[in-house]
């Protein structure tokens, strides 16, 4: 008798993103990568035909196995299981060019992942980039990702989640100027986003999480020398998160907080705009960065990088992003099954 | 007969900063560190007294040697050349405390390292920290070390440099509000950096170089959608700076810039504001990010870290910091003695 239990893999959809970009060329890496088929169950929303084209650029010899529900897949090493979401014209699709069929299957991808995410039948999602201008073709309002899973998921928020070693970066604001980051960064809003993030890393069994957030001015404005937000919203925010048991610390200058991050001092870092946090995660580790969402059903996780039509299609594209970004939402997934399983 | 000429080590001042700050210790660990006799001719401009107390708490052994001049010096290793600037009662300084004394020999240090430097006694300047507190108490008006050596050397500007790696990172600006920062980076004050650091680099020897604008807004606004600044100033101060023959680029958005240029592809890159340069260094190595000051007659190197004086004293402050500033600072003052010669 065997009493040891095996290691829960979740069952977890990779999303193939524009047709168009790398996206079949770095779902194809990352399929073939073992380390993901040991730490969760993938499988790929996305077309066969494409991964098939491909992976006849990158040079790699690929089985593909049709599936309609997870519940078919095999999750087996060598064969790469796909549930397609509808007979497209693929032989069409035109490497590195915004074209409407890319844009729809894009979306047909995603959609299909919230479908199964709501029912349950998938604990993370693992999203391939899409392209802006070609979702917008086909009459999708929401600029990218994370406001599509937001909306059709009706989840009350959804909070970006930059991922880099261990640094966890959140943001009190991303697509905003850098002038109205700074004016939108108040008390009220800075102390909404660290209860949700104490609600987040608190359902992935990070109990007491110390949430460390970051100044504005630099130097933290020198005692108001030189800028006053710490003292009117940044210092107050703080103390109200205190207040309400959240262990919260800051603001801490921002040319510091990521430094002294690095080693895992803190369980996550709020960001106070956007080039905050990206400049920090991203100079420290470009193909480490990536995103994880939090506030919907199902963890999410994404690459940081974009389409790339540049080279869509020769071959070169590279799957580290996608192998790591997988691999964090896979890890968080399992955090999640097992807070819930305790 | 030998024909091999003997490479250039430039005189090489390190001043003590405040001697009731870490100053003492950093550098008589630097000092004692083999690699700088090897790069350079050291001497420090101090207190014998107070490096012989920092070499007791650090269980070090050094032979401090007097000078008055730095052609009295030997520059050897075993025995520290130290020029003194008077007679200063040290049995009271106290480490890790604000008091005037101590203010009044860190400035005194400083402007011996400033008359040497106009002499043409040194060719570089390694200076240890300083407490602003500390100097404020004995009259002096300027912030920090930067406006002390452009107002005592008579420079038109002096441009601080952030060296990390394969980094060089200038400012547009320094200690000013994020808000301040944003308004300041107009077309003209951008053009004008650029044309001072074009002229810097080229001074050490650096013909042509590849000078990269960084953004203001996230994905520099994403043309116009969230921030116009790179519309209305960047990108014209980026075309006028080409105008004149600069190799300048971009504006090349925050959160790629440093990214790109850690692999060296650029010769300087040219941040908006304090932080945004501060985070990519300070994240990705705070041990090897030190400061250039340019535009004085001599180079000038730093640390970046500040007196710690909940630490002084102890024997445990890390001298690493001071040990790269002054190869650093050694490295262009050879770069510039070179392209002087030639």
């Amino acid at each position: 008798m065997n009493n040891t239990t095996a290691p829960f893999r979740p069952v977890t959809a990779i999303t193939m993103g524009d047709p168009a970009g790398i996206g079949p060329e770095i779902v194809v890496g990352t399929m073939l990568d073992p380390s993901i088929i040991e730490c969760c169950k993938p499988f790929v929303i996305g077309s066969a035909a494409m991964l098939e084209r491909a992976a006849e650029v990158l040079g790699k010899k690929i089985t593909v196995r049709k599936i309609s529900d997870p519940e078919e897949a095999l999750f087996e090493y060598g064969q790469i299981d796909v549930l397609e979401t509808g007979d497209y014209d693929t032989d069409s699709i035109k490497w590195g060019e915004v074209q409407p069929l890319a844009g729809q299957m894009a979306v047909d991808f995603i959609m299909k992942s919230i479908e199964l995410g709501l029912a349950g039948k998938v604990d993370a999602v693992s999203t391939a980039p899409i392209n802006k201008q070609s979702i917008k073709l086909v009459g999708v309002k929401e600029p990218g990702h994370t406001e599509i899973y937001q909306n059709a998921t009706n989840s009350p928020y959804a909070l970006t989640m930059f991922s880099c070693h261990k640094l966890r970066v959140f943001f009190v604001s991303r697509h905003m100027s850098l002038i109205d980051a700074v004016h939108y960064a108040t008390k009220d809003v800075v102390l909404d986003c660290v209860r949700n993030i104490n609600k987040e890393l608190k359902g992935v069994g990070i109990d007491e999480p110390v949430i460390a957030v970051a100044g504005i001015n630099p130097h933290n404005g020198d005692n108001g020398l030189f800028g006053t937000e710490e003292i009117t919203e940044l210092f107050p925010a703080v103390e109200a998160a205190q207040a309400e048991g959240i262990k919260a610390v800051g603001p801490i200058p921002g040319d510091s907080i990521f430094n002294i991050g690095k080693s895992g001092k803190f369980d996550a870092i709020l960001s106070m705009y956007h080039d905050q946090g990206h400049i920090a995660c991203k100079t420290l580790d470009f193909d480490k960065s990536v995103t994880i969402t939090w506030g919907l059903p199902f963890i999410r996780g994404s690459v940081d990088h974009g389409t790339a039509f540049d080279i869509a299609g020769k071959g070169i594209a590279n799957c580290v992003s996608l192998i790591e970004s997988t691999k964090v939402c896979v890890e968080y997934a399992v955090k999640k099954h097992l807070r819930e399983a305790a």
